[in-house]
């Protein structure tokens, strides 16, 4: 079965079992909103992709931590989009869960995500409870404080910015908890798998400043030119679009670098370089096409 | 050492363990904030109790399992408070997270909160995995959709609510965590603990009701008033305030008669009789007290 119908039918459940009666229908209806269709499914594929590279040794381990995470990301956007943050009206270009709902639904949905994500694990604990309490402590400490994406959100209400924690918390952590329960779910140590997360986390961070002051509200799916707007630093003001390309491309070869050894490094080194074209705005790509032709 | 002091110390080595810096000063202040100086602690006391009860076999797993409850407790409060919920802007006396902080870090704090408790817990299960495997379950259970106090929330924006789920979920839920989580830090199962978690809430919901309807702002250090304010079922409207604390007792000798048998049985009926005078207002306590000596 491919990554993404797993993670489907993975996030299917979960949010089924939320909405048993009784319980509140307005609440369970925007969970099931706020997950679906979703976006690009990137965390949990990667998660995916790196549980299959060391063996895959505990499927529905791989299964639990991929919705997990999902779930996690699902929440923080919600959060995110609030009119507290980033007061967004639309999110994968459908209204956000606040719009439709209200704030005080989508506040509660978010909650109950972040609540979700470890009750799914702890579901999953039956088999090998060690492995999965490893998997919940990866979570929680790329999602809260002081190392993940909450402290990441945190520092937005900062006057003096800890860059590099900033962008480690706020794009890094989540990436990071992706390769390193992928690893954990896949039989292997998750302490080595750090610096991939981290370089592709980097790499989705400068990939997505671009896509912020390059795109329209359209392509985006959500508002644009939200980075200028709150005055948060951003790799295209710093090194320009060529720059901050370049850049990129720089992160994912070292991510690359970075695969420890494993059965599948080669199918993730494909991925990542998958992912670098992904990324890569397509302007760009054919301009580079033109100058190797001619070189 | 007392249970109060056991609470605290787990309390304050959770929160300063989110402060290590780098980490956004704000939030780390907001965090500590939300958790400090704390109201009576009646949900990690009663934990404590009930695994005090069992025989205490595990007081790492019933510290952090204390820790995790109170910590899901302040969560559900600072984002109660918010505009988009009660808008309250006091708290125990003191302003809410949001009015000293601003939305955007409450809304953060709880996230942190919530990831903090199970965090904690996955940090305990060295020793005893599947024991706090155990304990997130029904943390989780009782926190989120479609059973924890998350769907309590959520009821109060249904226009048809459910008064026995909207009770159960949005204040029972932490009272049944309390007590079938004390009884796995004491070493036993925690299903046959239910009930008696379930009385407890019931009865410190019409308490809530009488002080929400009696009390004033000062007294309360809350707004009062705010049932009526908005249109949320109350036992004083439906039973009268003698009714009220009728059926306040009789629940809580129901709560009694439902204490498992467990070495410290004896111990824990007097912990709910106290528990029933701190809840009955005292000038009704008077009254009654003269009706006695008057018969």
């Amino acid at each position: 079965m491919s990554f993404a119908k797993r993670i489907d039918i993975a996030i299917t459940k979960a949010i089924a079992e939320g909405q048993i009666s009784p319980s509140p229908a307005k609440l369970a209806e925007a969970l099931q909103y706020a997950v679906t269709p979703g976006g690009a499914r990137i965390r949990p594929t990667i998660l995916m992709s790196v549980a299959a590279a060391c063996g895959d040794q505990y499927p529905k381990l791989a299964d639990a931590a991929a919705t997990a995470i999902e779930l996690m990301h699902c929440a923080s956007l919600v959060h995110d989009d609030l009119p507290c943050f980033d007061d967004a009206d639309t999110r994968r270009g459908e209204p956000s869960v606040h719009s439709v709902y209200g704030e005080a639904l989508a506040v509660l949905v978010g909650d109950s995500l972040i609540i979700m994500a470890f009750e799914i694990l702890a579901k999953a604990a039956t088999e090998e409870p060690i492995r999965a309490v490893a998997l919940m402590r990866v979570l929680a400490t790329r999602s809260g404080m002081p190392n993940g994406i909450c402290a990441g959100q945190g520092w937005e209400s900062e006057t003096e910015i800890d860059l590099s924690a900033y962008h480690s918390a706020k794009t890094g952590a989540l990436f990071i908890a992706a390769t390193q329960m992928g690893a954990i779910a896949g039989g292997q140590d998750g302490a080595q798998w750090e610096e991939l997360g981290a370089r592709i986390g980097e790499a989705f961070q400068v990939a997505d400043d671009l896509r912020d002051a390059l795109y329209d509200e359209r392509t985006l799916g959500k508002p644009a030119g939200q980075d200028d707007l709150h005055g948060r630093p951003n790799a295209v003001t710093e090194f320009g679009v060529e720059g901050a390309i370049k850049r990129m491309c720089d992160i994912l070869s070292g991510a690359i670098a970075s695969i420890p050894k494993c059965p599948g490094e080669a199918m993730l080194a494909a991925m990542v370089t998958a992912q670098a074209e992904v990324l890569t705005p397509i302007e760009w790509r054919a301009e580079q096409a033109t100058k190797i032709v001619g070189e």
